[in-house]
């Protein structure tokens, strides 16, 4: 008798984290017993009592969204480092990516571990924070304090769910703006973000021209293709094919679609890693035996590795909030949007350092050097730096001493021509 | 108020076929409202009575599985095109891919459409049925009539589901064979397949020497690399994520797990496409609008083709089927079950022609060159040729006359010197 392999979701969850489990080894490991009921109840309040400062919008203040729709009251929720020095020269915005979220460079506080970029982003780092103030806000639509489809609908009381607008890059960054205005900050000194955090960069620099005075798309588009539109659909299709997501008011029963959305996140991890890199590291290599199982065990470590991808990430985690985001993200089309993509950034004085890694198979070069040619075609002060690596997509969060090395360049120049200490 | 856009299992799938639902606009079209039942009836039908030829080897000759049970009583459902010469010097065996058939050249008993090969394969074709007798029968595992999980398993009288065994490349391969015995034919003048058939090619080359003069691997690898493991685990995870899988044993109810299918259907069928061929057949293109829905129906054209994709899969394929034929994909490694991947064809004296395609990403040209390598390392009569194309992993299925020209000359350069008229 073959004994399934669906272990991800049938209670078998909390056994040893496979040998591989991580490709990034720096992030210190949270008692996996204790998880299953802590790290999903501590995602659950911070939807609405975040470990965070917040802003909120008040009724009278909604946000119009690029659908039409109005949204209010609403909540950003964000967290800031280092000191905004007297002039408010110094700020510097962090736009984060799909799953990403306010917690850039501090313990993140459902999961244990540590923020999504201290490679890069801490007292004397890169992005330094005893010289710049960085700031980073949970997105519109997100599940970390900002209002998403997981927050209260005022109009109703209960949770949004579907009942939450569908959203754009567009919106996430107009609410951002909001949020810049609250912080009485007028110009930005950069606009720094990779993947989705990349297209939040660019939507920046085309609708706040004045606003931004340096900024980083780093492993982004300005549109999504029909792969990525592709793989975005099996994610959704996913998760809205698990009965348990109950047409998305799955808020309060016992019941979430966790095993739909286990399975778009692995769809989803394959594509951030590079075909070398999981070969690399995992290959077919097995994961605790000498030989084939002839069952549908995790036999390879690769397959062990994508279901505790999935198991963790369920975990913390909004599959709405899933649905919403990979939405906006293949309704993103700066081309559409600006009838031409150099349109998008006529007339603009933002200096440009676009960043793409070679072995990044989701947004590849190429898609990074449409960005750079409509730069250049407005005569824009852009560089751009194409950085060796075969870790794929996720190479923008690993560390990595070339990029590095390129983000506190760029921005040393910049802050020592715009007169920072 | 968003409509969930989970289409393709709501009972609308009845509706207009997507504008560009299918990259190959060769195959006729069945009534898609006449669909829904008779093709999911249809398909059922065939697991016992299949519109093929078959034979049945008796409970007293069953097949040693390389997992090292016994599988017998079991059926091998075939066809064959042509007529087998007095010598029986001009068959040829092709091996088809993971949702492929015995259905090559002639139209599908299930879905009304042509045989999956008749690009290549017919009278006067490059695999030329007034030459040669050509043989296709359904893999071991399949769900077209031979023995497969949705067999009945002589022990219970019920269907196997997952009482059936892991099987492997070589126990289909092994299968073959006895079926080629029944068909009284020593040696094969040709093995020829793609994708997993390529696979079965490698696999017949390396067990039965003597009984292959020339194969052509096409669009196939000598292992599984861990991407190609882990788009077939997201798969799997999909289906047994499916509440109606009911651990395999769906057989008789009123519910399969056609929405976890689905989903592994539209995510293996990005694997099949290249990035441009998505990019020049979709784009961004809208489907049936002229502008976003801003909810999750299928915006886009590439959205709608995949739930299309998804939808009709289900219809004509076992889900069971589906997990045990991924599962001997991502088992089969020549390299490690002979050592060295030149040791599966020390001793060789079979003609091989090797094809890839440039844009196929699945099994891209380096996995095939390692084939030809290893051939070359053992002195083996090999020739190699990489087709320009940028239709990707499904390119081999696709009208390409660089392609058909090339079987057609390898063919007919051997006929000649095997005497056959």
């Amino acid at each position: 008798m073959i004994r399934p392999g669906y272990l991800f979701w049938s209670g078998n969850r909390a056994g040893p984290e496979p040998e591989n489990a991580r490709m990034s080894a720096a992030e210190p490991q949270i008692d996996p017993k204790a998880r299953q009921e802590s790290v999903a109840d501590a995602a659950l309040r911070q939807v609405s009592e975040p470990d965070s400062q917040v802003v909120v919008f008040p009724e009278d203040q909604p946000l119009r969204l690029d659908s039409g729709r109005d949204i209010g009251p609403f909540t950003i929720a964000y967290r800031t480092y280092g000191t905004l020095n007297s002039d408010k020269s110094n700020a510097i915005l962090i736009c984060h990516a799909l799953t990403g979220d306010q917690h850039v460079a501090n313990t993140h506080p459902v999961t244990g571990k540590g923020g999504w970029w201290e490679t890069l982003v801490g007292p004397g780092k890169p992005i330094d924070t005893d010289r710049f103030f960085v700031i980073c806000s949970n997105i519109l639509g997100g599940c970390m304090g900002s209002t998403g489809p997981a927050s209260k609908n005022p109009a109703t009381g209960r949770p949004y769910g579907v009942e939450f607008p569908v959203i754009t890059i567009g919106d996430m960054v107009n609410a951002q703006a909001r949020m810049i205005d609250h912080l009485g900050i007028g110009q930005l000194f950069s606009v720094i973000g990779g993947s989705m955090g990349g297209m939040q960069v660019l939507q920046w620099c085309a609708r706040y021209k004045d606003r931004v005075l340096t900024a980083m798309p780093i492993a982004t588009a300005p549109w999504h293709t029909a792969q990525n539109i592709a793989f975005h659909e099996v994610g959704r299709q996913a998760v809205m094919a698990d009965p348990d997501w109950q047409g998305g008011a799955y808020y309060g029963t016992q019941a979430r679609p966790s095993r739909g959305l286990a399975v778009a996140r692995m769809a989803a991890h394959i594509t951030y890693l590079s075909e070398k890199a999981l070969q690399d590291k995992f290959g077919r290599g097995l994961q605790n035996r000498d030989q084939h199982s002839f069952s549908f065990d995790a036999d390879f470590k690769i397959e062990s590795y994508l279901r505790h991808q999935g198991s963790t990430f369920v975990d913390r985690f909004d599959a709405n909030s899933y649905l919403y985001i990979t939405r906006a993200m293949d309704y993103f089309d700066l081309e559409a949007e600006y009838g031409r993509l150099a349109n998008a950034f006529t007339g603009t004085r933002t200096q440009f350092c676009v960043v793409s890694f070679t072995s990044d198979w989701l947004y590849p070069t190429r898609d990074n050097k449409e960005i750079v040619k409509a730069l250049n075609g407005v005569a824009a002060n852009v560089s751009f730096v194409e950085i060796e690596s075969d870790k794929g997509h996720d190479a923008f969060l690993l560390r990595e001493d070339v990029f590095s090395a390129t983000v506190n360049g760029f921005l040393n120049a910049a802050a020592k021509k715009r007169g920072i200490a």
